[in-house]
């Protein structure tokens, strides 16, 4: 069984010799090789030139050949190509100009997001042809509401009350919005695929800000119409963080996996889904700075906890913590290799 | 049925008119009385000053004659107690020496907590003398899980990583401190029961940042410790924001009541607990910052999921927003008040 096809058989909740593994932000910070790299270009340069993007992504699989690689990008370049530009200020984070009126959600032009995001396609077939079958390459987007939430605040926020506060207060405007944002990342997901990604994920970071009652007009809604776009051509895996409580919306999304953040046990999670949605998680990413025993012990009782049952990629809750030791991510790779 | 009785029937799943209201950060900022006192004094010299304290704290029941009033304090002034001190600056919030050592823990002084607070004893009984019975009475501590949170960080923090890395890697240490701050916590929380509150709230607003399997041991076991210390003498009340998918844990607390956040629905989460476990919440406090229409609808659909069902009391899912509007707080009021 080669590392591609555990990942795919995982994502369809079949049979695999052991849970597939990768880790969300692998490629990045907390590999020396990217850290070199960055000596020389700035985040968005590398984002941006295809041979730039496919070698960071490639680094994470050479060096602990995860069963899955994932396109190193940005869930910004989507809202770019809508006509909001944005910064990366080192040490500050996103800065991009607000949208403040129905005028700026006007003026989004969603007429040519696929040709704007080309240079993504041309990483994806690098990666692809350097991958072979040997590893599954995974695409991905922001889910609509999550890239709302920056577009409206203009990067990030303390406190994200700008999509909320127009989703209560006039929601024909956030839907034209979400409408626009809907077709844009529709797009720019058929045409990941199209490069021969074995799955797609939906990055809903912000999910978890919204009333239980909203979720589903604010965010599941919009996320439903993205996947049926897909027509079931790759599994899709919808990680909404946070989002705890509402199982059943993010089931009818249509995911094949959703993730799931650390707060949560596993095992609970996948005995309230259809037996057909797989899971994916969810060690604590600060496990990753402690030890190799620690990190070991912790990657075994997630494991132990999901035994016996299908449909689980090996993930953490969240996104691979800068600081995190290189011996720590090759124990947790080496325990899910050796458990039996 | 005053105030204080619907409050207090509330709590123990008793019958009630109505469901009682109150919110959390009910005194402060939203507040153009509050925001009048801070042109004048600090907001430490308002929480150390018992008839300050005290004034600010029935601001809220003035306007809105709220069922319950909150002693307005700090958590933060048990650490403080401890010997820990700090300072809250303008626009940057908290800032205290953070506890980076097996020593500067051990400094930690615990005999003489409730001899340091006892400002907050003279706050509450001015409170409560001017109550009387009409209106029920609030004290309230941080959890020791979320005062280690802060006391590791020396603040409020991006990433609150130092508790949980302690906790994973050097558990007697992290034990010794907990152990600490449970016994202040508990002492603080038997000192403010004596002055004649109604009730007590522990507030475990980083309880959200543990893994499941965590949650248990790292503030769970603490919070039992000193609900037990407590002895039935009053109802507690126990927040711990974020964490949805351990109502089991939460309910071993003891806990009369538990705080639920806007993430989940209320109904579903009372249907999950012992049917003498109440719960508290959840209206985003965002919604408060919208319009008196909007505040209306939301209320009435929290009140109609829990229609029919004992032990709920009204209040946001965290605290007011210092944004929110008098009339849309009025607005929220008035739906509970007049819900039939």
């Amino acid at each position: 069984m080669t590392n591609r096809q555990r990942f795919t058989n995982a994502c369809r909740c079949q049979p695999v010799d052991r849970p597939p593994v990768w880790i969300m932000r692998q490629a990045g910070r907390a590999l020396p090789e990217y850290r070199a790299l960055k000596e020389k270009y700035s985040f968005l340069e590398l984002v941006r030139t295809p041979e730039l993007a496919a070698e960071v992504t490639l680094q994470p699989i050479r060096r602990f050949d995860f069963d899955a690689a994932i396109i190193f990008s940005d869930i910004l370049v989507v809202p770019e190509a809508l006509g909001q530009s944005y910064q990366f200020l080192e040490g500050k984070g996103i800065e991009m100009k607000p949208l403040q009126s129905a005028e700026d959600i006007g003026r989004l032009d969603t007429t040519a997001v696929c040709e704007r995001l080309d240079y993504v396609s041309k990483a994806l077939r690098l990666v692809r042809k350097s991958l072979g079958d040997r590893t599954a390459l995974i695409g991905f987007a922001g889910a609509p509401w999550t890239l709302a939430c920056f577009m409206l605040e203009g990067g990030g926020a303390d406190d994200y009350t700008k999509a909320r506060r127009l989703f209560y207060s006039d929601r024909p405007l956030f839907e034209r919005l979400m409408e626009k944002l809907t077709g844009a990342v529709s797009a720019y997901l058929r045409m990941q695929i199209e490069t021969g990604v074995d799955a797609v994920q939906i990055f809903d970071s912000l999910g978890g800000t919204l009333a239980s009652d909203a979720f589903a007009a604010a965010s599941g809604r919009w996320i439903t119409e993205v996947v049926a776009s897909l027509q079931s051509r790759v599994p899709v895996i919808v990680f909404s963080k946070g989002v705890n409580g509402n199982w059943r919306d993010l089931a009818a999304t249509g995911a094949q996996v959703l993730g799931v953040d650390w707060t949560v046990r596993l095992s609970e999670v996948r005995a309230r889904l259809p037996q057909n949605i797989g899971v994916q998680g969810n060690l604590d990413p600060l496990v990753l700075t402690t030890t190799p025993e620690i990190v070991a012990a912790e990657t075994r009782r997630i494991l132990n906890d999901m035994r016996g049952l299908t449909g689980h990629v090996f993930n953490l809750g969240h996104g691979l913590p800068p600081t995190a030791s290189l011996e720590n991510i090759a124990a947790m790779v080496d325990t899910i290799r050796t458990f039996a």
